[in-house]
């Protein structure tokens, strides 16, 4: 829970004050998921008509889908084309009306938004706990500008920081191999290695492309991210993991100060 | 078609004399397949009773594999653990009896031999024309030794310089994009990428692992190869390629004037 003081203005649009309730004189108790809106909200603020947008996937990247899919009912926006990072954003932003397309249709995407697990002071991210890191790396990747969004218990002062899961896809053939041989990769850094599962049962998770994930915990900072990315790219049974180096423009993050906002420059930040 | 000379001589295994006909007092003509079968007899005889073995996949590999059979029902070899690195190749192996196991089980592989499409002077490969590029590296990457076997066909002065595919791996999702990101990547090396299709109706070829393979075609040599297998590596929809760099520690070659066996150290090459 985070306390959110009466200067805390992130936008004079009506909805988004009411969304976080600033109105109000005392100090306003606001839940991880409200600041996740407030985030999501302000992402949205870049969103212009006619535009193709790349439309994350998670619990804070279903906040902007759906303010999106409010401004076009809104008349607000118009002529937009998403393209959603997994099958999960796809129902999503049908639900909420907004037109569909793919990277083959439209190999350009002039913005996207996604939140993130982790950020590091140099805003690269850890992206994949739930699971849409390939397809989300595929469209965020052939971006003009990708705007992250997060509250800022994401904030890590190194990737793997946060002593969450780093995520890596992998194929299901041998995966106990493939599992074992990023384990010794970094072996220096304490890592674990996990397959994902779900259920009662324990049944591997299986992502939108037909993969496993294997979920890497370290002990320590893993140092050179280009050089582990690549790395870990080089084992024949992995397909993509969850390390976002370099590919964010902007990041949102709420607190219980305010809104933040950092670009890629590193040219300072504002409320 | 090649002519053998009585000086023909690979081995002196009686079946090795036999399958190649050296006995004949004039020159014999070789079909391509009878030279890969040379070349395969010839990677047979670094198998010893006891080891875990990666089996190849293709025309010259099945060689090996059949190979590798008959000594088991001879009793020449005995407590053998096949690793088949596809579907096809398991089939082939069950059939010849050999007994199979995986990755998992065996993580560590004590020789594996294959075929390749392309070897370059510095015995690095291109592979997976057959659709298994993916399962090879896995096993082949696992190997203490690396037997590669081929006809003097497949030697190249730089690898894509056979104008025949150079293989990548692919999610399906959003395949055209990937393509398009491929072909612009190699463009100074003239580069065409095309999805591989089987049957009339031209549809996409699918491998064991459920993907689809964008062959490469290059104009020009690409240079750098670690540099490009990294660049390759980096494309979010790719899974793996079939450029085998660095990985092969002998060489076979059957040709018109004998086999050619070149090992890692390039220390020289016997005849």
């Amino acid at each position: 829970m985070a306390i959110a003081f009466p200067h805390f203005i992130v936008s004079d649009k009506p909805t988004v004050e009411s969304a976080i309730m600033v109105s109000k004189p005392s100090p306003v108790i606001l839940t991880q998921d409200e600041l996740k809106k407030i985030a999501a909200y302000k992402a949205v603020e870049f969103v212009e008509s006619g535009m193709v947008l790349g439309l994350g996937t998670g619990s804070t990247a279903k906040h902007a889908v759906d303010r999106i899919g409010e401004l076009l009912r809104l008349g607000k926006l118009n002529n937009i084309v998403g393209i959603p990072t997994s099958k999960m954003t796809h129902e999503q932003a049908v639900s909420v009306g907004i037109p569909l397309s793919d990277l083959d249709s439209h190999p350009v995407v002039d913005l996207a938004i996604d939140g993130a697990d982790e950020v590091d002071p140099y805003m690269n991210l850890v992206k994949g706990r739930g699971g849409s890191l390939l397809r989300e790396k595929m469209i965020e990747g052939a971006c003009k500008k990708f705007v992250v969004i997060v509250d800022e218990s994401k904030l890590v002062e190194h990737l793997g920081g946060s002593g969450l899961a780093m995520p890596v896809e992998i194929v299901p053939f041998c995966w106990k191999f493939t599992a074992h041989r990023l384990q010794l990769l970094f072996e220096e850094a304490g890592c674990v290695a996990k397959l994902r599962t779900f259920g009662e049962n324990g049944k591997p998770f299986v992502t939108d492309n037909k993969n496993y994930i294997i979920d890497l915990y370290f002990k320590k900072d893993i140092g050179d991210l280009n050089a582990a990315s690549d790395a870990i790219l080089r084992h024949p049974g992995v397909v993509e993991h969850g390390m976002f180096l370099g590919m964010a423009t902007t990041v949102i993050i709420a607190g219980e100060l305010g809104v933040t906002m950092k670009n890629k420059q590193g040219l300072g930040s504002q409320r």
